[in-house]
């Protein structure tokens, strides 16, 4: 290994080889601008073979922007988005929903990082009472930000709690091939199937080099996107790269196999450290995230060789993240290491 | 050729060949998110030599953005962006100057699509005035939106017209290297030499997949800069695959090459077409965009077979814009199939 | 006369003294706020009755913010405003309606301040097109701000033109009822029977302390406009009180006779500087607006003692604004004073 | 008493006689607007008397716009404000902050709806992160929503840990003059003694129609306040009417008088419930808010007779509102009516 095993997030993974080549073999001659071009349209064509017949798949260039914008479409800035106190769009996007909603952002404090019925019913209280922002959409992450998965019941539960009370259900789903593989589903089910209205789909953090797709299963929210996405400053010129990419991405489940890995790292790396001393894995891992708690002083001292994060200042808790390029010789590596600190601080 | 010949736009080419081997280089085991790596470190650096000490590079996805958050670095809401009336801000970002910075823009007629102080002039007779939004910049595209370019001697009477005033000066340079290969000078003399403040320094007219940079020539505009850009939804997360392209195009000046050929293909279009019965150039190309006026229905054949867009409608004047990847080939098939349709038409 | 006359705005003057009575008279007791009291809903029903059974009636305190919010129920912000390039919303705002809306703001060039749909066609060419706003909303003001009316026959052309392009029309009154009186119209024969989806109804301006009324002609446009209201802070607390300045307004024709009385002061000046040496009458006065044409020093000498705008700095133009409170007296002192000025200047 | 008594909100009382006969003083003929009158500029004066020299007020129309505006001017969008839970501009504006800043609310959860630094402290955890908003200012209400009041100890502590911080401190006064009265205090050593460094100054609450003031205590706050209040839409036309009534309300101590009323009422009424059977006291009233744990059905019971809000439908608290109108006859009749229904409940 020429660097350092790294597990600070999935996103400092470079491009899978296969998106590599998709992207080299998109360069060929002159294609229309603005998403007019003909992979473009396969890959929207594609989306819909993927999510049903009523996706409607739209890209940009990142995250932030496939949360945001599809939130925009939900809602008006005196609406509410209701979402986990540890959700990305309230923590980690520098207030980004609230400058371009003109929304506010509800959070749910929970256990574990997922909403329940019963978790959101309080927010609903003021429905129609002009003094207070009206909860118009409920936003949730497959996986979540802490690394657990919502049950195809437990989506369409929210689905139906939602629709129930005239609100729409938001999946963020940076994660979402990760969440997949996990549960062993097709992205359908957990999707269109199970009620969502919007979806962001993540493509970087699954091996892409940027872009992901926003996706609507109601006409009347695509109806405004395009210009949604233009003002919002995300309509990618040269969007056959965008596409090429979504294309390989979702070619002979190239998805799958990338999820599947990063999942199987983590199950690994936890597995490792699981009876070391001085290391208490917090939760199994569901996805590609383990959690575990440290003592500070190893902490410092495994920073100063690998990259990842702390997650809980107050609790000494740190993510260790794998993504689709993280090896078994990796983990193993890294997993000595942890024991060896650790141990020694015994 | 396995295309038809295209000259709608700069952003209908690919990547370049050299741009593309820099992406898979850069494709080599895991690097820092956000910009925390060493190839963005290096971009960064090289936009110093390039643009001199002062410059502080920000990359962002799209030129769009690069225009807007630089602007909104640069503006409250109370203030007002003064441009030209044909200026890409004010005509073709679907509002996204006045949805992300609140302010107003004050758009000024021009013969040419230049901006010059005498014009700017009565625009500055309410300062001061709370019933009024504050001029507080001044926005020039070099090379403009109708192919004109400024010269050294009238950006910095720009420059010192807006700072004698209160005001900055903000270049949109989505084709500054068309514009530098023209007036044969280094970035530099354009832009910080000659006053500007903040620049969107182009890159994907002139051969990247992806990828502007804004960069400020005054700390003050920069401090805040990240938050604009992270709120703004600009932050790339795998940032060092548009670090690597900037690093690239400033190689061995493969920027000029490129800028070069392009606006040689526009000369040698607009030469081929100037005896041509049923055309008429409408100006001598400074850059690489050809305007001519045509009979309707020959606009109307000629877009059958080619991909160009109307400019005006009053006058049925077209724009052809060539790129880097602009053949003599495809220029002398072009040409030839105009002459015949407009002189067809006569 | 203990205070010069003075002609700068009909907002210098006071509060009419039946207004005063009606505050007074509404000042008895606790009463509910936020709008859920009897006066308030006294005042949206004698709206109804003035306006017609579809129009809903909400108060804020201002006028500004009667178009702002007005127009903010109409559009999204990747939508445009049509207006005049005159208008009080494009240029006497300090930027509130883009800062609000996040929307465009596209003026029309007019020879009288007045819109017309062969002027607004070449706005829509763009329609359907995401690299533009697209026009949601035509804004006209009446009386507009050069003192000018539009027929019935004009305003329903313009309602009809707008609709059939899926536009709507909003209304700016702030000098509605100096636009009723000289039409010698109700003000419903103006605005629901013409076409008018939306209105801002002026009273400051007619003999109000503050308040302005939202008018909206249709259900869907109302939906929302408690929440916008709200958001907007124009939500008064203690709403009773614009509340009754209205009634007592729209009590036995008190309008009416406040903006008669403003017209006619108006005509009284322009009929009496009429044949002044040194004062050019710009046009005859519609409503309660005197445009003239001065020498720069007699301007300059008559607004050391009197108080007045310059309407035009290039051409010499003041505005004389008359009120509801103006007297013959006032108007007499003030024309022999402009006639001596300008007749020494010669 | 032609009316119930009325214990929802200090904004259901009307206006105090004094402040309705300055209004009516200050109505005699033409003032120029926009607060270029004297009136304006006595008012103005007036504060720096009583807040200080640095104290540069500005007038609104309302409460929500103070708090709004104040804030706008202390930051950017990428900024955060920290604030109680419970803080009025978090729960009960509709989300106006974040719509019209576009930065985040984070609140704090607190016992008693006060903050201090020790609770602050781990919001400060990110400042110099991209990834998050960056708190810059801390807004505490005086006194606050559950009616509790911050010593000037605590003030002077609160402003200390800001200013430590590179934060800035505002201070929402809607009932400046409850808590002054209470402490029995002057405003200044409250706000900019203690450290303050903008201040929204009730006015409504306290015996006003409408009108509130924004004061800065530090010049570069105030240096654009002019264009935010313009383009926020609260730049009042006649603005004397404001200007009179505070002038009203600062002469003589009218506020004390007022406010010291409504104080004792409150006292009065939890005086009168103390021991009454079935009614808890939640805590000793410090300003003008009685809190009481009712059984529902008595709740449900009095409101049909009585204006009052439902605290918390949790633990059926009940919020008594006392106002300066509020007479002891009032505060006995009620004190009766909750005693029977309570009594007979139990």
């Amino acid at each position: 290994m020429a660097h350092a095993p790294c597990f600070a997030s999935d996103n400092y993974a470079g491009v899978h080889p296969r998106v590599m080549a998709a992207l080299a073999e998109a360069n060929h001659g002159p294609a229309k601008a603005y998403g007019d071009d003909d992979l473009t349209r396969a890959a929207r064509l594609r989306f819909k073979e993927v999510l049903g017949e009523s996706a409607e798949a739209f890209f940009v260039f990142l995250g932030t922007a496939a949360n945001v914008l599809a939130l925009q479409a939900m809602t008006k800035p005196h609406h509410a988005v209701l979402c986990a106190a540890t959700a990305h769009i309230n923590v980690d996007e520098c207030g980004a929903p609230e400058r371009h909603l003109g929304a506010k952002l509800m959070h749910v404090d929970t256990p574990d990082g997922k909403l329940t019925p019963a978790l959101l019913e309080p927010f609903l209280l003021h429905l129609g009472n002009e003094h207070h922002n009206q909860p118009r959409a409920v936003s949730i992450a497959q996986a979540t930000e802490l690394g657990t998965l919502y049950s195809l019941a437990e989506i369409r539960a929210l689905a139906d709690f939602a629709h129930a009370n005239g609100l729409l259900l938001h999946m963020d789903g940076a994660r979402l091939g990760n969440a997949a593989a996990a549960l062993g589903c097709e992205f359908r089910a957990m999707t269109s199937d199970a009620g969502v209205d919007a979806l962001s789909f993540g493509g970087t953090k699954n091996g892409l080099m940027f872009g992901e797709a926003v996706v609507f299963f109601r006409p009347e929210l695509a109806a405004d996107f395009p210009f949604i996405r233009k003002q919002g400053m995300q309509l990618c010129s040269k969007m056959r790269f965008i596409a090429a990419q979504f294309l390989a991405l979702l070619e002979g489940d190239l998805w799958r196999e990338n999820a599947r890995n990063a999942n199987l790292m983590a199950r690994l790396l936890a597995e490792k450290l699981a009876d070391a001393p001085g290391v208490r894995i917090v939760q199994t891992p569901q996805t590609n995230a383990v959690f575990a708690a440290l003592k500070p002083q190893v902490i410092e001292s495994l920073q100063k060789r690998f990259a990842f994060y702390t997650w809980d200042y107050a609790t000494n808790v740190v993510r260790f993240m794998t993504s689709f390029a993280t090896t078994e010789a990796e983990v193993e590596a890294f997993a000595l290491a942890v024991r060896q600190e650790a141990g020694a601080a015994e």
